[in-house]
């Protein structure tokens, strides 16, 4: 993205009547890596001790799994099966033993190649958020989300670079009947955008869906698909302790398609977990290695990812709360539990705010510090969530892609050299000086620092001239500009038509009460 | 601080006319302390590098001394002093000899003891901002710095708990005359609060009367406060290599007074300090090495801090930014030059925004990031620094110290054993129940969490209803509860008057040309 050039047709006087062009300047596409040592908010030995007392408890307690077929294949795997409650009780060695078949990483590919991903390995993968079901922005307010809201948020998804993954859903379309409009989100993720995207782990029709969606628009066999996948989906545990219907075959649908599954208990402390941060953790990881386990006993060799997704709730209130103290001391707990079982690492950028400021702002930060000093590996609603998840807002969406290239610049390592130290360029100056005019300052001085997209450092006098924009008011204007300037980006007309014709098709289906779609290769 | 207690005399139509109370809760005041290991962004073969860098760039660039007492000390201790320009080359052997004398730790004692503070062994203070020249909050917006400012700023800052130290002037008296300001800005510092607080290293004699005015308040001999030293001062070099008189006139007077000097210089990378990040730390060093080793060499043992306050400016319009990427990293690569020197590391939390806003929150979150995750032990304008340091504002103030006590949770190590594992209550309430009523809940809830001061964590509707304030109005909202429910700290009388007393007798020898008082002792 460049500043948009002027149009030399137009006079001075029709170019003032135009509405301002804002001009997002913005960091390139790439692949993020952290090369910095995490932070260890937990000991080695209190990391083995949850990691112990959580195996303890799925064999003791055992967690409760609605779904007969996912019992079933927990019971010949040589779980005990409790047929009056659906308890199912793991032992430590078949937990084990299933989890250390998965892979400590793996790659995605999207349909524009140069957007594929890899998580794992130190490499992570920023996603926008998914799930809220309504739309804010600071023009029009808050409102149920819409179709027309949600591909116009996929469109911004689409411009912001840093970016790497489509998280889900970010408006759920509640204007569309709720047994199909699953379809007509994955048809606008494909068609809007060519990055990766994520697909709904609601019920195994709706993973079907994905894949066969999948590979109509990238042209893939499902062998293809299940070599290097191409969507990925988050399965959350009832907390506590249970698996649902819904999930379970998600689960077991998506694991058989090879797609990878981010599993994520929701411990929230103090409500669905214990009000002891230790205690959320360790349910938080029986609740993880109860799915883990059955995602490779179902399928060796998925790729999955660990979540971590405790937070705590205000004890004066029963509210949730993210971005807290606890929540950051957790993700980075997470972290560690994660790298205990060399998987890679799901975490989130969560605030409970209701509007973009200041609280936004830093809740944000304080989870995606930890997130990223946490280890991990895919940042879920790395982008766009606000007031705890049920509204996506367009100006925290691009508040978020700021905080993600500052935090990916950050990461960036700092050179060390001979050239870099500048003595020459030190002594050359000397004191008094300054380096605006010296040879070392001017070979580099257009790309050594990152140029910010939401940032305003001008002085106050002509920021004031400017009209004194807050930040958020700012964010508006950027986008706006990347929704007006947005481009679809290119797509085989044959297959874009193949695509529409299945969305018919399955719609007509699903009215008829076929759920579960015939699978394509 | 608790809600204030409803005043029974008060009929509900009287209560309904007053200002609405506003409750300010917040943390305690506590001495906090850094169990984490710190970041670390640069390696031991890049940070001998940069130190062994500094060291030649003293010895065969030197530095300049503009001050000739400083000079004629370096040359005694064996230092090469070059007339013609002032410029002084040190050896490696004399800096590191000189430095090694420095402690590694100290204490500072408060007015009121229970504030006395530590830096060093991992432990860290905060203290509010310092130097800005205008105020600013959202019912007057900006203006010059007045007395009156200055000390309602002094009173919302002894208010909040989480601050351990005044900042050395948080807004300064500009209708005050410039000579004698510093008296009228020590008196209101000494009795608005009994926290410790920092002086002015502006020339000799306003250090020396930081010093006077210390021992009649707190009843000390210049050999109690030298044991236990009382204030504090910032001792910034000219970068790039030079010190200046009155700089080196302070850091003189206040090392015979065994009071702690923090040694910064000002290495904003690409103008005063080179463009890249590795030469701006290397300048940085060398800088902070030339001012440690003099003032070892000046007074052995007395208490000093690395100073790191490397940030960059805008390439395109040379303005100074903060709380980017660059400084984050350089916040963390100077604690690892501090500690490499086994000294007492100082950082600060800054911002370029123009008003509290998303920018205002997520730079200053960048900085205390980098500080603390850097080893920091002081953090300089840890609360209400705002415009790269030109204003402190109200908000800020409030903003920061919610920061500044999240990042003082963060810090508290997650208890990790069978109770706070809660096997027992997870067991108890099994799959699909919830916490809320369990009685591991019930023992622990009341203080399972932290409680913010500024976060609202209601539901969109509730917070709606009650207004629907941005967090930056919430501010507002709550320094001036702060402001209005102050009280000034108990003093002694005779001191009291003997303090007054100095400043009038100052004033006027200072109008009659007497710049340096006589010590007190």
């Amino acid at each position: 993205m460049t500043e948009a050039a002027p149009n030399p047709a137009m006079t001075p006087r029709r170019r003032e009547r135009r509405v301002p062009q804002v001009g997002v300047r913005q960091l390139p596409f790439a692949r993020v890596y952290n090369r910095y040592k995490p932070i260890e908010v937990l000991s080695a030995d209190h990391i083995e001790a949850i990691h112990r007392a959580a195996l303890k408890l799925l064999r003791e307690t055992g967690i409760e799994v609605m779904q007969e077929p996912a019992r079933r294949i927990l019971k010949a795997a040589g779980a005990e099966v409790d047929l009056a409650n659906d308890r199912v009780r793991l032992d430590p060695e078949l937990v084990e033993g299933a989890i250390a078949k998965a892979p400590a990483s793996f790659e995605m590919q999207a349909r524009n190649r140069a957007y594929d991903i890899g998580i794992g390995k130190g490499e992570m993968i920023f996603a926008a958020t998914g799930g809220p079901a309504f739309a804010h922005d600071c023009d029009r307010g808050k409102r149920p989300g819409t179709y027309a809201d949600m591909c116009d948020y996929l469109k911004v998804v689409h411009q912001l670079n840093v970016l790497h993954q489509e998280g889900g859903c970010p408006i759920e379309p509640t204007d569309l009947p709720a047994d199909t409009r699953h379809l007509d989100f994955y048809e606008a993720a494909i068609t809007t955008s060519d990055k990766t995207w994520q697909c709904w782990a609601l019920g195994a029709y709706r993973a079907e869906d994905a894949v066969n969606m999948g590979g109509i628009a990238y042209g893939l066999s499902r062998a293809e698909m299940k070599a290097t996948p191409i969507t990925l989906t988050i399965i959350n545990s009832n907390s506590p302790l249970r698996l649902d219907v819904p999930m379970c075959e998600a689960l077991l649908a998506m694991g058989k398609a090879g797609q990878p599954l981010a599993m994520t208990p929701f411990t929230l402390s103090g409500a669905m977990s214990p009000v002891t941060l230790a205690g959320a953790l360790t349910q938080q990881h029986a609740e993880a290695l109860a799915m883990l386990a059955l995602s490779q006993i179902n399928e060796p060799g998925v790729p999955v990812l660990y979540g971590g997704f405790t937070s705590n709730v205000d004890m004066r209130s029963g509210a949730p709360a993210f971005g807290t103290p606890e929540y950051t001391k957790a993700a980075m707990a997470g972290g560690q539990l994660a790298r205990r079982l060399n998987i890679p690492y799901r975490s989130s950028n969560v605030t409970a705010s209701n509007i973009v400021d200041v609280q936004a702002s830093y809740e944000s930060m304080m989870s995606l510090w930890g997130a990223i000093m946490g280890g991990v590996n895919l940042i879920e609603h790395a982008a766009g969530w606000m007031e705890g998840g049920l509204t996506a807002s367009f100006e925290k969406l691009v508040l978020d892609a700021e905080l993600l290239q500052g935090m990916r610049e950050f990461l960036k390592p700092i050179a060390v050299d001979e050239a870099e130290m500048a003595l020459g360029a030190i002594a050359e100056v000397g004191p008094g000086g300054h380096f605006f005019g010296v040879g070392h300052t001017l070979e580099r001085f257009e790309h050594a620092f990152y140029e910010p997209m939401l940032s305003d450092w001008r002085n106050y006098q002509t920021w004031q001239n400017a009209g004194g924009k807050t930040g958020t008011e700012r964010a508006n204007l950027i986008w706006k500009e990347l929704l007006r300037s947005y481009e679809a980006p290119p797509m085989d007309e044959g297959r874009r038509e193949a695509l529409t014709a299945y969305v018919a098709k399955r719609k007509e289906e699903i009215q008829a009460g076929k759920m579960l779609p015939d699978p394509i290769d």
